[in-house]
C-alpha cells in the first residue's frame, strides 16, 4: 500500500464490449492506484459517448481521436500522466508515438506492433523521450511465474536442460469464421486485417516471453513449422517451433488455437539436472517440481514460508485461489511503482524494472519474424535477429 | 455494466493491515462501482489516520467512532449510502443497529453476530428500517458455485441424498499460540475473545451456507462432536456433525482449522439419484459431475454453452481462471445491483435477492447453537430451532 | 524369488463367474507361487465341473462338497497345503473349521463371519490347530499403504490428531434390485440373505481394518448412524461413524454403497502435528503429503530412494503403474512366504506377521457389532468391545 | 477364460534381476494360459541354472544355447509352441530366425531389431515360415487405449487435426554412467552396446506405435532434431521430431531419457474436430476428453456402459485400478487366443490380429531411420520409407 495519490490513466480503444480491455480495467482497479479519467474509446461516436458514461469518464475528457487526446490531456493540469492502449495491433506505433511525444507514460497491450521495423524504432523512440513503455505481457506477473523464475535464478533446478512450452487453445477449433457475431475472430483470423501470423504474434509471443521470464535465456535460433488445420482457414493456426535458447538451453514450443477443447493452454515445463518445475495456466497458484529422485513437490501461493515475490505478490493467501485479473493486476502495480517513482526522479530507472518493456516487445517481434522465415525455408534452421 | 454513479460506501473496522477488509476493499473496486469515502478504520486514533490516507478517503470523513460516523453520514447531501462492518464479531449488532437507524445499508461480514438473540433483534430491525442488509457469506457467488445450485435446482442431480460438507482448514494446526505477531490467531484461539466455539463461528456458518445454498434446503437437527486436538488449546478446533436437512436429506460436516497442511480446505459434496456433484475452493472454476454410471465430467468456468449465473458471473471467460476476489467482488456486484434498485424505489427487493441476508445469519446461529447444544449434551441429536 | 517349490492351493467357492474369485486367482498366479490343483467351486455340480475344466484342476481333485474336499486333500501325499475361501460370508466359519481341523491352512475372505460368536470361535480354533489364518483384507498390502504405515510408526507425521476415512462406492447407488441378472447385488442387498448391516461387513470393515493398520491405533468408542437412502431398499446403503481410536486419536468413518458415481471409494487421510498423509484407492500408486507449512509433496511408487515395504513390494518400478491385483498379489506373496516358512518349521511365526489373521478379523466384528449398537441407540457413544 | 490346456513357453534371456523378463513372466501367469516349460535364461551357466530353478522350469530343459534350445523344443512331443526373447535388441533377428525355422512361435521384446535391413529380412521370414511373431509394444494392449482407438476409428473425435505424443522418461537424467551397478543404464547409454540412437530405438518405437495404433495413420514424413543434454554423454538422450501422418494428419514427438523427474513419461493427444483425447501411463485407467465447448468427460476403466474392448480387457472394474502388468498381461491373452486358433487351423488369422507384427516392426524401424537421416541433415524433412 501506498499513501500517494491514484494514477491518472487515460485509454485509447476498449469500448462496451471488447474484450481484453476488460481485465486491463479491473487490473487498474483491484488495488485502487489507478483513476480511468480520459479515453478514446472507439471511432464509433456513440459507441464512445456511451463507454466514457459507463465507465465514469467525463464528457469533457472523451475524445474522438488518440492525437487529439494526447495533445489535450498533455496540456491539462490535471491531464493524464499514463495511457493504456487496447487496440489492433497495427494501429500501436502509431498510438504510442503520440503519447510518448506529448510526455505520457505508455502501458500497451501486446504484441507491441505486428512489424519488426517498427517494434525498432519504437524502442529508439521511448527511449530518447524517456518515458515509460510497459507492455502487457501479463503472465509473467503471476506470483507463481515471479516464483519459478526465482527458483531457475537461485540454481534450484540445476542447469536448465530442456524447456517445452505450449500457448494451445482451443479457441478457434470450430468454425468461428461462420459466427457473424464474433468480432474478435473475425479479426483474428482474416489475413487482410491480422496478417497470415496472427496466431504467432497474439499466442508466440506469449509463450515466448514467458520462456525467456523464467529462463532468463534469450532465443538464438530456431526451426519452426506452420500449419492450418482447420480446413478453409486462412491463417496458420497451429505451429511447432524447435529451440535454440542461450546457454546451450534446448528448447520446444508448440502455439495452437486450433487445439479442440482446451483452454487458454499456456504452460511451461523446465528440466533441470537437480529437479524441473512445471506451471500451467489452468492451475495458476501452483508449481509442480519433480525432483531427480522422482520425488513430486507441489508449491501453493500463499503457503508459509513463501518469500521474495510469491510472498510480496499474494493479497489474501491461506489457499484463497487468485486468478487471471489479480495477475494482470500485479503487472498494473509493478508500473504504477515505477509511474509513482518517476513521480519523483522523473526518469525511468530501468534496472529492476519489474515490467516487460520495449527490449521484450523486440525480441518477441525478432521472434515473429524468424518463425515465418524458417517455415517459409521448409523449418531451416534460422538465427532469431 | 451500468450507467449508474459510483455507490458512495463506508467503512467501520478495516485499518492498515486488517486480513479480511482487503477482500472488501478489493471487491468493492473490482468492478468500480463502488467509491470508499468515510470510514471508522481504528479505535487507535494513528492508525485511523494513516488507513484513511492510504485508502485515498478524506481528513473530514474520517471518523474515530462509528456511532458518530452513521449520524454525519447520514446528515451530509452526499453522504454514504452503504457501510461494511468488518470490526470483530461481537460488535456487528451495535454497529449495524447504528447505521440501519440511520437509514444506511449495511454490508456485514459474517457471521452475523456470536449470539442467537442478538441475530434475531438484528433480523427484527433490518426488517422494520427497511434497508438492504448483506451478509459475506462470499463463497455462494462464485460462478460455479451458482452453477451448482441451478443444477440441484432444475433436477440434474436427480433426488438428493447425501450432502457432505468440509470447512477443514490448516491455518491452526501449528502452535498459531506462540506466535506473538500473528493477531488473527491470538484473537481466534482465546476463548474470552472469541469464545470456546470461534471455529464454529467462523468456519461453521460458512459450510452450513453453501450446503443450504447449493441443496436449498435448511438443517432441521444434528448430532455433533466438537474436539481440541492441538494439545493445551483452550477453544475446539475441530469437529464432525451428522445432519438431517428438509426433505429427507442426509448430510454430514467436517470442520477443522487443525487440519495440517490444508489449505482454505472449503469442500461440497452432493450425491443425487442421477448424478453427484464436488466443488472444492481449491479449484473454484470447476466443478466435477459423476454420473449414475461412472461417466465423469468437469464443467468449467468460461466453457461456452454455460449459461445462467455462471454465463453472467464470467468477466474473462476462455480459460481465464478467476479466483476468491473476483467470487467475492459477485457478491458485491449483487448487492451494488440491490442498491442501485433501492434508488430509484426505495424499498428492499426481497424476491430473487442475490445475497445473503438476516435470515441467512439467524439460520447460522441457531445452527452453532445446536451444535454446541448437541456437543454438551454427549452428540445427542438435537433440533435446529 | 524363492527357489521353493510352488504352494499347493485349493479353493472354496469361486465358480465360473463369481466376482472376487477372480482376484484371488489372479493373485496366486502373478508371482507364479501357487497351483491352484483342487477345489469345491459350485455347488451346481455343472457349474463345479466347468469351472475346474477352465481352471486346469484335474477331474478327480474337484469336490462336491469342502468337507469331503478339506478329508480327501488331508490324506493325498500331493494334499493341498492351503485353502482359498471365497463363499458367501455366513459360510466362512464352517469351512474355515473344516480345512484348520485337516491341518490345511485356511485363507478367507473378508468379513471373517458375518457374526461376532463365530469369529471369536474361530479365534479360538486356528490358534489351537496351529495352522496359517490369512484374512484377505488385501487393501493394506499395497506398496503405498505400506509405506503409509511405515511413516506414520517412524513419526514422519509428528502426532497424530486426526484420522479420516472413507468407503463410499456408487455401486449400488442405482436400483440394483432391479436388475435380474445382477447376482452380487441381489445378495447383498437381500437383508434374508446378507443381513440388514450388510454394508457395515463389506465395506465398513475394510476402511477400519485400513485405518487401523495404517494408524496402528484400535478404535474405542464410536458413535454411529446407519441409513437408506436410496428409496425402497431394506438394508442400510449409507453410514458415517464418529471414532475414538487409541492414544486420545479422534477419527471418522463415511461408508455408502450409494455414492452415485464414485469408483470404488476407498479413501484414508490422516493429520499429524508436522504433516498429513492421503491414500485414494482411484490412484494407489501415490501418497500425498501436505506439510504444516504448506507444502505439499506426492511419493509414487517406483521413485528412486524409497527403501522398506515399498521397495520390496515394487515390481517393475520406474513410473510402471501397479493395480488392484498386484496388491493382491503382494498379500498372497506375504502368506506364501509363511507357508514356506511353516514348510521348515512346522509353526506359525506371529511376530512379525505381514497379513491380517485372526485378531483382524475380530477386531472387524467387534467394530460392525459396536456400529449396530450405537445406531440402534440413536448414535449414543458405545464401547467397541 | 478358455478350456483349453495351457500354453507351453519358452524364454531366451530374462535370467534373475533382468528387467523387463520380470513383467513377461507376470503377463504370462497373470491369468494362468501359459506355462513356463524350458529357457535359455543367461549365458552364464551358473545364473542359467539358478535362472531355472527360481523360474520352475525343470533341468533337463534348461539350454546353455539358443539354437539347440529351438532344435531340442522342436523335436520333443511336449515341445515348447512359443518362445519368448527378452535379450539385447541386436541378437532378435538372429534368435527369431532360429525358432520360426523350427516351427516354433515367436514373442519378441521390442524393437523387433535394430536394423532396418534385419527387420525387412525377418519380416519375410515370418510370413514364410507361418509362424506367429508378436512384437511386444504393450502400451497399445491396455483397456483405455485400445478404447482410444475406438473412439478414433467410430468418428467420435471427429477429422484428426493434430496428434501429440511424448515418452519422455526422467530414468537417465541424472550420471547413471556412473552408478557401477546400474547394468541397464550400462548397456543403454554405451553407444558401442546400443548404438547412438538407442533412446530412438528403446523409447521413440514405444509412442511411434502407440500414435499409429490409436490414430490409424502412417508417418509419412518427419523433421527430427536429436540432442544430448546430459554434459559428457556419448547417446543421444533427448529428441524432438515434426511430423506429417497420412491422411494429412500433423503430429509431434518428443522423446527424451533426461526429462528430470519424469516418470515413465507417456503421453498421447489428440485433437479432432470435436473432440481431443488424452492418455496418460501415469494414469492409464483414465481417458481424458474434451469437447469443441469445453466440456470435459473422463472415462473411468471398469466404469458402466463400456463396451467393446475396454469392457472384455477389464478383469475387476467398480473402480479397482488395473497396471502396467495388466496391460502387458492383455497383450499376452491376445497372442495365446491366436496360438489356440493355429492350435486347430495350423495357420496365422492376420485379419482382425490384436498385437503388433512384423509390419509393426518394420515400420518402427523405418522411423527410426528416417529420424536418424533427418538429424543428420539439419532436420530437413525426409519421408519415411
Amino acid at each position: 500500500m501506498s499513501n500517494s495519490p491514484r494514477i491518472r490513466i487515460g485509454m485509447v480503444g476498449g469500448g462496451v464490449g471488447a474484450g481484453i480491455a476488460t481485465a486491463h480495467r479491473a487490473a487498474m482497479h483491484l488495488d485502487d492506484r489507478y483513476l480511468l479519467v480520459a479515453g478514446a474509446f472507439s471511432r464509433d461516436a456513440e459507441r464512445n459517448r456511451q463507454s466514457a458514461e459507463q465507465l465514469h469518464v467525463a464528457s469533457e475528457r472523451v475524445y474522438s481521436d488518440y492525437a487529439e487526446m494526447a495533445r489535450a490531456e498533455a496540456a491539462r493540469e490535471d491531464g493524464i500522466e499514463v495511457v493504456t492502449i487496447v487496440t489492433p495491433n497495427a494501429s500501436h506505433y502509431a498510438i504510442s508515438k503520440a503519447f510518448l511525444e506529448q510526455g505520457i507514460h505508455v502501458i500497451c497491450d501486446k504484441p507491441m506492433t505486428d512489424d519488426l521495423a517498427q517494434a525498432l524504432e519504437l524502442q529508439q523512440l521511448a527511449a530518447s523521450t524517456g518515458q515509460i513503455f510497459a507492455l502487457t505481457h501479463n503472465y509473467s506477473a503471476y506470483a507463481m511465474v515471479r516464483k519459478a523464475a526465482e527458483m531457475v535464478s537461485s540454481g534450484a533446478l540445476g542447469e536448465l536442460r530442456i524447456v517445452q512450452g505450449e500457448h494451445a487453445s482451443g479457441w478457434a477449433a470450430g468454425d468461428v469464421e461462420e459466427q457473424p457475431d464474433n468480432k474478435q475472430a473475425a479479426w483474428r483470423i482474416d489475413p487482410e486485417q491480422a496478417g497470415e501470423n496472427s496466431m504467432v504474434l497474439d499466442l508466440g509471443t506469449h509463450i515466448h516471453h514467458l520462456m525467456r521470464y523464467v529462463t532468463g535465456r534469450e532465443v538464438e535460433s530456431l526451426s519452426a513449422t506452420l500449419n492450418t488445420v482447420v480446413p478453409g482457414r486462412r491463417v496458420f493456426d497451429d505451429g511447432e517451433i524447435s529451440l535454440r535458447l542461450s546457454g546451450n538451453l534446448r528448447g520446444g514450443i508448440w502455439i495452437s488455437m486450433a487445439a479442440t477443447g482446451q483452454e487458454h493452454g499456456l504452460r511451461l515445463r523446465i528440466f533441470g539436472s537437480k529437479a524441473s518445475l512445471e506451471w500451467r495456466h489452468e492451475e495458476p497458484n501452483r508449481l509442480v517440481i519433480q525432483h531427480l529422485d522422482g520425488r513430486k513437490e507441489i508449491i501453493v501461493q500463499g503457503q508459509q514460508g513463501l518469500d521474495g515475490e510469491a510472498a510480496r505478490l499474494t493479497r489474501i493467501g491461506l489457499g484463497h485461489p487468485e486468478g487471471f485479473l489479480e495477475g494482470f493486476a500485479n503487472l498494473y502495480g509493478d508500473i504504477a511503482d515505477a509511474i509513482e517513482d518517476f513521480r519523483h526522479t522523473h526518469r525511468v530507472q530501468r534496472e529492476g524494472q519489474r515490467f516487460p518493456s520495449t527490449d521484450d516487445g523486440v525480441a518477441g517481434l525478432r521472434f515473429v519474424s524468424a518463425v515465418r522465415k524458417s517455415h517459409d525455408q521448409q523449418s531451416a534452421w534460422t538465427e532469431v535477429q
